[in-house]
């Protein structure tokens, strides 16, 4: 050990050693899940770099709608203008810093501060702050404008000044998820399931289904997803069906090294569940009135990633939403939110418990597989192991990932 | 980033990199707030370099009594020696360091440590350590000695080597004070409001009274502090009564870059109640009996500070005195101490609930206030804003602050 | 303070300049105790480079029987494999690092890891990982094997690569224990005493009997390690009686600079129990039945350390084994095993609650003096004091643990 100014008790040199030194197809080092200075660079360069799902227009019906939406320290307060359009702005007074909005949602005619009463129109721009002097120009203060991307409904915010550009991408997309009427949806429940872990331990858990044979029983029973053979085998009788019902049938795996950009990833790619099971349900039959223009289930689930934060699963009936939302450098939300078709009536066109069983269940497996994989991996002993192939989806993670460290 | 020793990120020196580049007239940065070892920093060079609040004599009101008084690591035995003396000590053994006194208050003869029975007088000389050989000098090991200043029964302390200079400061302010007869008083109550936000916001918080108005409408309807128009239209007609009933009417600013020296900062200023209010109390009437020598209430409150970190607020009938101990990084205990004249009974002088009504409230305002701009502030796109006028007081603190980190 | 890289904000640098400026005899300084950059290195290079008593054989009786040790971040498989050896394995799947083993203890006949199904043979060696590609060396995965020791029942782990040369010293204190029997030993109780310090302090308290006179009144009653000078008119008469109940009187003093490497300490010392005392009881009288080929009592209790982080009280009738195995930088968990011979029956050889009930007292004693200890010399204002002669064994281990350092 040197007294270098790069000499390894500095943690983000070591990062940054580690990146050099990564072996591509293998797991990252124990460092990227310990390091207090590494989660904090993660939410500044990668967090606040990235597009992050942050909701659905079904939210915010009207002028004035809003709710907030938060990662790591950062709050964001998502508003529907007087001229119908959706913003976003940060929830952070331009004077000393104060949280400006409370309330997890409501309605609101303009956002006044709670400490020192500034008061901001909806559409950001400070209205009115007390005693400010002559040379205060209000004009200069208004709340920092978060960039927005409405997807299909999909409420999309970026904290980045340049944000990744994504439009292209969302274009290529738009004719694959348009048969679903994602726009039409409306949330019929939201969860949270809080892991002990890093969440990249959280997200990597999603990013591939290596392990849902040995860890998920409930949803290996219907997702041939767990098995590529017998995925391959089942394949094209699903592409079959899709058609029929009047869903697409390409693919887009822009991820990792085919990314258009790092952090601009996008992945659509839709795969059979197994006979007799018409959507993720423990019965196999439907939970709840089919999507969008959809004639008929087709028996498959689309794996839909939008960047790499934002993860979608598509059934025929109902759309599971996955984010993964750091709270501290070993504290993670798995925040779930189901959604389904817009006219579907709880009590009547669907159930929510039975609608939620099978991720509800699963979700709590993941925590404790999560939680275990954090504590052997804070192990001053852990080596990184080899990836297998169907791991494919945390190695495309990492190329974006290291990309941006 | 570079590599170089003050690459940024190494806390102290984003620190001290951020101090040169502070702009006048604004809030502090993110940083201050966030970072660990700024914290550290805090406690080491601004706290421990400070004369801090610690307590009333009339809670040591004969030889061998004592209290303890801690904040951030640090605990200081407040103690009357057998010559009468108030005293102060480190409370760590000077053996392996076992805090000596685990009592928060009572009487002692010695302080015997817990651990190995290392026995000190009340003066701090070490008086019994047993075996520990032929070599060892009794009188190199006495209790730390901590400086206290005894300002008509106010006692202050601080562990500095060389504290802030004060005694002119405090020679200046006795004309002025003495007609309270602060000697004399008498706790009547004390509670602690515990904030999960970095001291200096809570600090910062009772600086200014900006965001009385908005924030505190049970202060606002009797204190005209919350509107200087309205502070204006009344101060002579209050100084008139402030002279009948016995008080001066001078004023001392020296605070920021006016104190005499950086963390020695005096302020006394007494200020209108709104007309129909006699005291800082629910309905306008007195609270307890006048404090000493005054002939009748004026309708006044003086803002008292004495250095930078304590404050006092005197009204005709009581005294509210306010501390924000640091207990962790973004941990504070809000601190309120309540004194009535000494010689007025509970139950028939005054009542513990209504004389403490005021300070209750709006702690707890201050609390909500307090959590909420911490939350803020720690967003890393928080850019600190321009003070009002009526945060003068909030600038002051800086000044002396960036002074000493 | 400079911006050199060395500069004292550096917690490592910091470290090793105390190091340098150590003053023999005398308390570690502050930083040894709270700083999170000493801790973390306290783990990697003293605990991860030490022998650390993990249990005994008989929580292994047959093949497949295993258990789990941990401290800090590591977790540790002490397992019996198909050939009736001892084995160790880090408890850290050579894949993406989950923990393999979740249960405290029981009987395996492989270890699958709960996320991906990699399993692995009780010796370590990686049995299958499904769809790992053709290049896949299952040979390259097993588990990392973790050293072990067992003397006389008594199994020891280090995971360092070469551990303390250890086997000459366990061959010269074997002839002192022999007569105990401790291979047929059994557990007859295990508690935890967590306590809010530092694992250093909670160590230190274990190393000297300055503290036991004013501390631990239960204990002094007993033991006469309590006075030296007790202990030199007592000593006589104890070896008397040792040599005719059938114990050597040699001893070791194999510690600090006089052990043969540092951490490979070895101590054995027995000691006078007051007249009217068999054993460690409250009423004196024997607690279990005789030890090994003990023919009577005699009125003794053995010190004996083997390394320096391992502690065994050994009395005529049962055995009491202490460590302090640090969970987090102040927080340490205090672990006490009572052990009696193999034969004993609970109810009706020994009781449970008597038997342990000296050791839960000075525990609960000690858990309170360590938390004391900690919250002084978290001061900013502690200067380490010197030490008594009867702290040598505070000395001792300052001795090792500097050099590795």
């Amino acid at each position: 050990m040197t007294s270098s100014p790069a000499s390894p008790h500095d943690d983000i040199q070591i990062m940054r050693d580690l990146v050099k030194d990564y072996r591509d197809g293998f797991a990252l080092p124990r460092h990227f899940y310990t390091s207090e200075a590494v989660y904090e660079h993660d939410l500044k360069a990668y967090w606040n770099g990235s597009w992050i799902w942050a909701g659905h227009v079904s939210q915010i019906p009207e002028p004035g709608s809003f709710f907030l939406f938060d990662y790591g320290p950062e709050s964001v307060i998502v508003v529907r203008d007087r001229e119908n359009t959706v913003q976003a702005h940060l929830n952070v007074c331009r004077h000393r810093g104060s949280r400006v909005c409370l309330k997890d949602s409501g309605t609101a005619r303009v956002f006044s501060c709670p400490y020192h009463a500034w008061t901001y129109e909806l559409n950001g721009r400070l209205r009115g702050a007390r005693d400010m002097g002559s040379d205060f120009d209000r004009s200069d203060y208004g709340l920092f404008p978060v960039h927005v991307r409405v997807f299909q409904g999909l409420i999309f915010i970026s904290v980045a000044e340049n944000p990744p550009p994504i439009d292209d991408s969302l274009e290529k997309l738009a004719p694959l998820t348009e048969p679903f009427g994602l726009e039409q949806l409306k949330i019929a429940h939201s969860a949270s399931y809080p892991v002990p872990a890093n969440w990249k331990l959280a997200l990597e858990n999603y990013m591939e289904c290596y392990h849902c044979a040995p860890s998920h029983k409930e949803y290996s029973r219907s997702h041939s997803l767990k098995d590529p053979r017998d995925m391959v085998e089942l394949i094209e009788p699903l592409k079959e069906r899709s058609l029929q019902v009047g869903l697409p049938t390409d693919e887009i795996y822009w991820t990792g090294s085919d990314a258009p950009r790092p952090v601009a990833d996008i992945y659509y790619s839709r795969y059979p569940l197994y006979p007799g099971y018409k959507t993720g349900s423990q019965s196999g039959e439907l939970l709840a009135p089919l999507l969008g223009q959809l004639s008929d289930f087709d028996g498959g689930a689309t794996d839909l990633q939008i960047g790499p934060l934002n993860n979608f699963l598509v059934y025929s009936d109902h759309i599971v939403c996955y984010r993964f939302i750091p709270r501290s450098m070993q504290e993670t939300d798995i925040q779930i939110v189901w959604m389904v078709n817009g006219n579907a009536e709880e009590g009547e066109d669907y159930d929510r418990e039975t609608l939620t069983w099978l991720w509800h269940v699963t979700s709590q497996d993941d925590e404790r597989i999560i939680r275990h994989n954090q504590e052997g991996v804070s192990s001053h002993g852990f080596v990184p192991g080899p990836l297998a192939e169907m791991e494919w989806g945390i190695r495309a993670f990492y190329h974006g990932y290291l990309n941006l460290i």
